[in-house]
């Protein structure tokens, strides 16, 4: 029976997972490569196509810039990489930016972070979810012709995986990034081949087409902001970089040392992408434009607006490998996979993130449990309505959405660079020793030009990006940093409230004796066991109420009480309007005033049941008068529970959940290291 | 600051009243009248429409057969009125058809009944209000055109007044059903003196129209089918009759003679209004038609959809006042009026009902509380929803509607004079008073005789209306009724299973002792009261337990709750997910274990909070923990609660809530009676 009824629970929420199996594995870093940098690997999918779009205002004459584009990118990702090859020194924990801000920089700077970062999660589920479909849709007509639905269902789907808890395993990541980067390469080497060695002239589908500018001849200042804006969205490539700085616990020892290896061997595989990618879209003469069927003309006829503009890495394997292909359809699946994987690092990390902020009081306390698979599913959900909103407003056009994307990133990124200075100029201030004095000093200057480096380009993205989207994102920024520090402001609140005074007590009137009720509707099993356990627990006064309403019912129960001979007085208290509620509050209210020193305590006998609607017939009227109860000082409500025979099934269900294994584990490290907090810090 | 927020929640959800101020009134007739016979009343607005509507269908010629089916839906009222009349001395306490039937006939039929009446309830809402705004659009022109949003808004409206809990005034009910009683009278006065006196031709809007008959020349079997519909039709002037013996305990004293006379002034005027305006209709040459853009001919063409077909009353109306006349717009506006006031009735009477079901088990516990407001406002949403479900099927459109609704009506007639058959029966039994049994004869013959004809129009109902809609309402019962019964069946099983054996008590393992456990994060007031209170209520051992989720933390609180020399133990339990709920349930479940004849109290300090959304912020790992040690037999949880500021909001709301007033108290009389079971019933 029940066998047959799990069936569909477990297809749909899956197998529960052992909570200890968690500690068996440490990352080697063969694995941890795919595992955190399938986020920036993927971005090459889509980031050199931006550049090219944009470039395109000016007309295919801009196209001449890539390559420059291309090298400030290059740049700036040695720079990003080199800086978090700091942090993951520094700051071994897996604590990531957050932490590096809120230490060095103090909470503002910490939650202006965090905002940032929850924001950049759902944008990289809108993003990577959009871009994925559209490498499918390269290879797939029916993807493309249905995008929005296509993304909204990915998303669907990734949400209810992440939701069933599956235990995210290394090689589920390994498999599909190493087959896109293995692609890649071979592209890029078979395309150099084809064209340096043997000549051949490879043409991309939009090779013939020519490029209406919209803004011909374009030169001077509004050039160079044309090209800050192409290099901004080039810095997409850059999304993701931070991720193995929140994943440190997770390698194999030593950990630092890896994962700093790890990020150069990310940082070269990306930019070597990047750069090949672009340079065959030169080779092959792809043309991209903002607004492709108006802006691409064939034969001097715009292209109209059934024509479907593929991603720049779909069209220069079209041209590489030839279309449908077996390496061409092999690239287009990887690309997709790769970025669904992407997306995936999202639905880690949001939670994850929640989890931290949570132990900071800057979200609701429950949440700060490590995998509880409610807090979890919370987020998850959140995450996933805050995406396909995105993808619904955007059309699941990731052109679009990227205009979103950057700011997220390059504020955390300053924020901790700038955090990290502050962390090396604290530290040198007590180091002694002259070797060790040097290498910080080294490795301030490197988080001193990242600090600079990033923070010029935030300036840059705020300015060429604001009014396309960029103020979209900063206003989710915004909105996550009012309800954080409200959260935050109310716990503070309320911590003040309660604060104890000194001395060994001081709760002002304690009470002095105890008189305890036990609620009777009817004598059975359940009032039994209540009025056994209200004996056992001693305490001055003890007695039976009742109400009555129902005439007939309670002259039943009086002649029971009696027959059975139960040597608790009983209470009748009238209710002429059949209330519950009611008549007991003012009972107990009347023994308070009574006796304001002492304290009351009313037992409540609880159905304990298994199903969902059985909450709805049983207990309803003992939930509200327990709330009720408690508003009244000096008054305690005990729960005595009696488990009906369906409270078995709940138990069940109980047990499965506990079990439960949030995702994510692997890239979060087997240990729970408690974050330490800097010695120096506030 | 209070003030001004309240005065939103004023206006949305009213004044609070006083409970006990609803002893005060007692209804006289004149009063009482209005109060139950707006809805018999209001039928006649669309009743005698109905029956010509049906006629139409074999042409104008059919219209001579309304007469002798005005006379046969006269004689069924008589007869209706006759035996409600019985039941009214028989069953003084209110309970109505549901008692009448559950009484006499067992639980099922009872339950049949109820079924109906919900049903019932709906439709007189969902057919009021379209008839409503019918009447209303014969004099407002936006009402009809915009008919299904008019009706909506009606019914949020409606829904908004009885969930603020106005309080029910006589005066309220009785202007406008006097109004309108009166101006259909002075009309029917009006109109007999112009045609038969004056001998003026009046002639209705549609006079000058021709109906195209569907089945010309309809004879035998298929006209007698067709007469009998129309009759179906008519009958839907008798919905509501019941409404009076639902409230007896409302009249003045001698109660059930009052609300007999009632009853009887009642049907006179239905009549008598029901006759007139069909006598007029055929005197002004109203025509009616089931597809009027079709079938009525104006000089042999279709009239068009765009044709609005307005009710008989208010053609009739038209024809005697004259259309846009001071009294035409009276008489439309009392029509509206009194209609809203009708389905208002449905509003009083279905949490009502469901309150009397509650007690019998039949539907939630909780329910059972009178005017409980929760469970009054769950009712009324469950209602107003329904309706505007079936006002978006069928386009409010009244006629459609009517073909639903008078099958609960008859089925609710039929078992109810059945029931009061058997109840005869019985009393003449042990009766040996000659007079008394003579008495109970002639009673006994009406309700015979009111069952045989109730029950002859059911299945005429049934037979004509099946296909037309019927289906439906039958279908709505069958939902209600198996509803009821799983719910009934679950309160019987579990009563079995709680039911206490014989003896003094019989709580298999009793146990001996109580080790109680105070659940501690950190040394604040709230832990000081737990520890204070568990103190109080002498256990056989005391310890405070807190969970290390942070070692920082934790060494905080150790090295305080000495400092402090709290006098009990304190247990510190790791756990390095970071979870609360596992490591205290299974250290309990260890206590249990080492010692399976102790019991184990755990106490939970709980705050208190006054917004909605603080609840968000605290206790919800506690509410998560009782919930999972609430399965563990042998342990009691205590919330030992601790009162933030802001309870202060939610202990005033509390008040206001309990001292608002369900609205329709007044139908139901001050005194809740309680109803006295049939001595000789089950």
């Amino acid at each position: 029976m029940s066998k047959l009824t799990d069936v569909p629970k477990r297809i749909l929420i899956g197998r529960a997972l052992r909570s200890d199996r968690l500690g068996e594995t440490l990352l080697p870093k063969r694995i941890a490569l795919p595992v955190f940098a399938s986020d920036p690997l993927s971005s090459v999918a889509y980031a050199p196509g931006e550049v090219l779009l944009v470039l395109s205002i000016a007309g295919v004459s801009a196209y001449h810039f890539s390559p420059w584009i291309a090298l400030a990118v290059v740049v700036l990702m040695f720079t990003v990489v080199a800086s978090y090859r700091q942090n993951v020194h520094a700051y071994p924990s897996g604590g990531g930016d957050y932490e590096v801000a809120n230490t060095n920089l103090g909470p503002k700077a910490g939650l202006t972070v965090a905002s940032a970062l929850l924001v950049d999660y759902v944008l990289t589920v809108a993003v990577s979810i959009s871009s994925g479909v559209e490498n499918l849709g390269s290879a797939v007509d029916f993807v493309i012709e249905h995008k929005v639905l296509s993304a909204t269902i990915m998303i669907l789907l990734l949400t209810l995986m992440n939701l069933r808890g599956v235990k995210e395993s290394g090689k589920l990541f390994a498999i599909p990034t190493y087959v896109f980067v293995g692609a890649v390469f071979v592209m890029i080497a078979w395309g150099a081949w084809r064209g340096l060695v043997m000549g051949d002239s490879m043409e991309a589908p939009t090779a013939g087409l020519e490029i209406k500018a919209e803004h011909q001849g374009l030169a001077g200042f509004a050039l160079v902001f044309l090209l800050l804006r192409a290099f901004s969205s080039g810095c997409a490539a850059l999304t993701g970089v931070e991720a193995i700085s929140n994943g440190v616990p997770a390698f194999r020892k030593p950990k630092s040392k890896n994962a700093a290896t790890t990020l150069a061997l990310m940082g070269i595989l990306a930019v070597t992408m990047f750069c090949g990618i672009i340079g065959l879209a030169m080779a092959t003469d792809v043309k991209m434009a903002e607004a492709p069927a108006t802006n691409l003309l064939d034969n001097g006829v715009p292209v109209g607006p059934d024509f479907v503009q593929h991603p720049v890495i779909s069209q220069v394997a079209e041209a590489v490998f030839g279309n449908g292909s077996f390496l061409f359809i092999v690239l287009a699946t990887a690309t997709a996979l790769v970025l669904f994987l992407a997306a995936n690092t999202a639905y880690n990390g949001f939670p994850l993130l929640g989890s931290i902020l949570a132990q900071d009081r800057y979200l609701p306390r429950q949440l700060h449990t490590r995998g509880d698979r409610l807090a979890f599913s919370n987020g998850i959900v959140l995450l996933a309505g805050a995406a396909i909103l995105l993808v619904w407003i955007y059309d699941a056009d990731s052109t679009k959405l990227i205009q979103l994307y950057i700011v997220g990133v390059f504020v955390s990124f300053t924020l901790s660079q700038i955090g990290m200075v502050r962390h090396w100029n604290r530290h040198l201030r007590s180091e002694q020793d002259q070797a060790a004095r040097s290498r910080m000093k080294r490795s301030r200057a490197i988080n001193t030009f990242g600090a600079f480096f990033t923070g010029l380009v935030l300036v840059v993205v705020l300015a060429t990006k604001f009014t396309h989207g960029a103020w979209v994102a900063l206003l989710g920024m915004v909105i996550f940093y009012g309800t954080m520090t409200a959260i935050r402001k109310h716990y503070d609140r309320v911590a003040d409230e309660i604060a104890a005074a000194e001395g060994p007590s001081d709760d002002s009137v304690r009470p002095s004796r105890v008189h305890s009720i036990v609620l009777v509707s009817k004598v059975h099993k359940p009032t039994l066991r209540a009025l056994a356990f209200a004996k056992l627990t001693r305490s001055d006064t003890l007695e039976a109420v009742s109400i009555s309403v129902d005439a007939a019912e309670t002259k039943v129960l009086r002649e029971e009480w009696e027959r059975r001979g139960i040597n608790v007085p009983l209470k009748i208290l009238d209710s002429p309007y059949r209330e519950i509620t009611r008549p007991v509050v003012e009972y107990v209210k009347g023994l308070r005033s009574e006796n304001p020193r002492d304290a009351v305590s009313v037992y409540i006998p609880e159905y304990v049941v298994g199903r969902w609607y059985e909450h709805l017939l049983h207990n309803q009227s003992a939930l509200r008068l327990k709330g009720r109860l408690l508003f009244t000082p000096g008054v305690m409500v005990t729960s005595v529970p009696y488990q009906l025979e369906s409270s078995e099934l709940a138990k069940r269900r109980a047990k499965k959940r506990a079990e439960w294994n949030a995702p994510g584990a692997v890239r979060r490290g087997p240990v729970d290291t408690p974050r330490p907090r800097d010695p120096a810090g506030k």
